[in-house]
């Protein structure tokens, strides 16, 4: 079905009527010229924003569009979640190009919605466009806190414990199998397997939304940021913006099995999966010394994998217990030089 | 200078130092995974977004950094406005192509945050990546309302007259002149005279929001849109959510001085600017005919230009006293083949 057989109009109706509505609070949905929703009383409102762009964050070839619309959904909701909060409303923008057929961006709203219903967030407005130039997702998710609650990326003081939630380097493998030729046989049919898991790592990511309220409430995290850039990349966000340093043990890094059986396919080895790849969404936060006894209690998958240190480097340890200094290894999209790289 | 100089978080950085950061309710500004305020008790929230694409909605010959950046701002505030809503806070994301140097996108975020600042709103967060495909804008912006005060688009009822704030057409005339290849002399040595007017309509929109906030807090319009795709085309999707038809009087639209003056340069007859052409973002909205005092006594510039009806046709009278139906002829991203709408 073609979009223009649908119009602008019409594709909005159908958009709507298999899209999560919320409850009573959403005043206005989707269809006016904003939406409109209560707050709830004494809660803090969190808001994100992210673009997800054709040849830039994804490639056509390698996902399909429940994937990414599952995806573009993950990538915002685990934002709130860095933040400690409750993910509610969803805004999404679609750019379309021609090519694109209309069943096509309701795939996309499929896989966007079942995201969505899994953290109880209502998709509540939008707009839809033409492109002139490649697919454009733009999608902004608000959330709400308990003002004394929310991680901020500030908090990390020398002497606090790095931690991360499940294993890190299997989006950025999954990204390689695909780059690879590797892919699924098929959402809802596919082989178990180590492959498998990696593909859906990278296809379908997960946000630490449950983990992030537990550790959110408990107050044992002094900062908190999601792992979309690369361990090294987010965690040196994380101490330019606490004024602190970090030293990690390359030992410790969690890697999943699934990984662990695939890595003598792949081109790089293990570190390099976890440090400079992105796109797991998995947390990452630091913990002061006297907190520790109270996170070992809470219901979580996490790994202690380092120290915050005083200074502004990263160092990594590893397994010989030689130390380097890390310099930021994941995505910039505007990466500088290697000549001003150099005199950093 | 070269983005790759500054990279994305020197970029971000220097966006953060020129933007308005909002007062004290702002608990999180630019910089974290999100940011954070706390909404006045009592008050309803507003969302909307709108994307922005090189090549669909914005072409880089015909527009400066800053109108650009200028233009966003205004077409989101616009749509807060329609709500009868006070615009509090933006997120603005950009991808932005290599082409693009650093200063052209401080050039455009300067034009963004002055529109800003004219109606004390807040830049709060966002995002920067690089775009393998022209220059892509996306805006969210919030507001508060009254929840009692909100203007909807449902609200029109037979009977009810319609209104329209400023003059329309100027936009889509200043357009045309640009594909003249008539250009500015510059934004602030701009030559007085009618095709500055109308150049200057195109390229930096003033949202109506002291007039939405006043229609809105008088409770005289039974329901509003802004005017962003065309005079028929808005109220026809006014209408299609009230449920109404509407009768307009050709000779009624209100004219601006300068689009009359140079009607003669340009290739279409006047009433088609105002119908047809899009992006005026003035307000459209319809009264009750026992609140029409009221609206008199406002101190409002709104010209009434015909009145809604039963069913659900749109009828505009010539100045002759001839009637025509009137389809949708503003912009439809994804228009309909010419046979399903002679089928319609």
């Amino acid at each position: 079905m073609d979009l223009s057989e649908v119009g602008e109009f019409g594709l909005i109706d159908r958009i709507r009527k298999i899209s999560p509505r919320g409850s009573r609070e959403v005043v206005i949905g989707i269809g006016d010229d904003a939406a409109a929703w209560r707050p709830t009383a004494s809660s803090t409102l969190l808001a994100t924003t992210d673009l997800l762009l054709e040849g830039v964050h994804f490639d056509l070839s390698y996902t399909d569009y429940y994937s990414l619309g599952w995806k573009s959904a993950a990538v915002n909701l685990s934002d709130i979640a860095a933040m400690g909060g409750t993910p509610r409303f969803c805004l999404t923008a679609l750019g379309i190009p021609a090519t694109v057929s209309a069943g096509q961006v309701l795939e996309f709203y499929r896989g966007f919605n079942d995201l969505l219903r899994r953290y109880g967030t209502a998709l509540i407005g939008g707009d839809t466009c033409a492109s002139a130039n490649g697919l454009v997702v733009s999608v902004t998710a608000f959330g709400e806190a308990n003002g004394r609650s929310i991680v901020r990326r500030t908090g990390a003081r020398p002497g606090d414990r790095i931690f991360v939630t499940g294993t890190l380097g299997d989006a950025a493998a999954g990204l390689e199998l695909l780059q690879m030729g590797i892919r699924e046989p098929g959402r809802k049919k596919k082989a178990p397997g180590p492959e498998a898991h990696l593909l859906e790592r990278h296809l379908r990511p997960e946000p630490r939304i449950k983990e992030a309220l537990v550790l959110a409430g408990s107050g044992c995290a002094s900062s908190m940021i999601d792992v979309s850039d690369g361990l090294s990349s987010d965690l040196l966000h994380l101490c330019e913006q606490s004024a602190v340093g970090a030293e990690i043990r390359e030992e410790a890094v969690p890697r999943s099995p699934a990984l662990a059986a695939v890595e003598h396919e792949l081109h790089q080895r293990w570190p390099a999966y976890a440090l400079s790849g992105g796109e797991d969404y998995e947390l990452l936060f630091t913990v002061p010394p006297r907190r520790l006894v109270k996170l070992r209690s809470l219901p979580l998958n996490v790994t202690e994998i380092g120290m915050v240190r005083k200074g502004r480097s990263l160092t990594i340890v590893t397994p010989e217990g030689r130390k380097r200094r890390c310099g930021r290894t994941g995505y910039d999209h505007f990466p500088r030089a290697q000549r001003s790289a150099a005199a950093q």
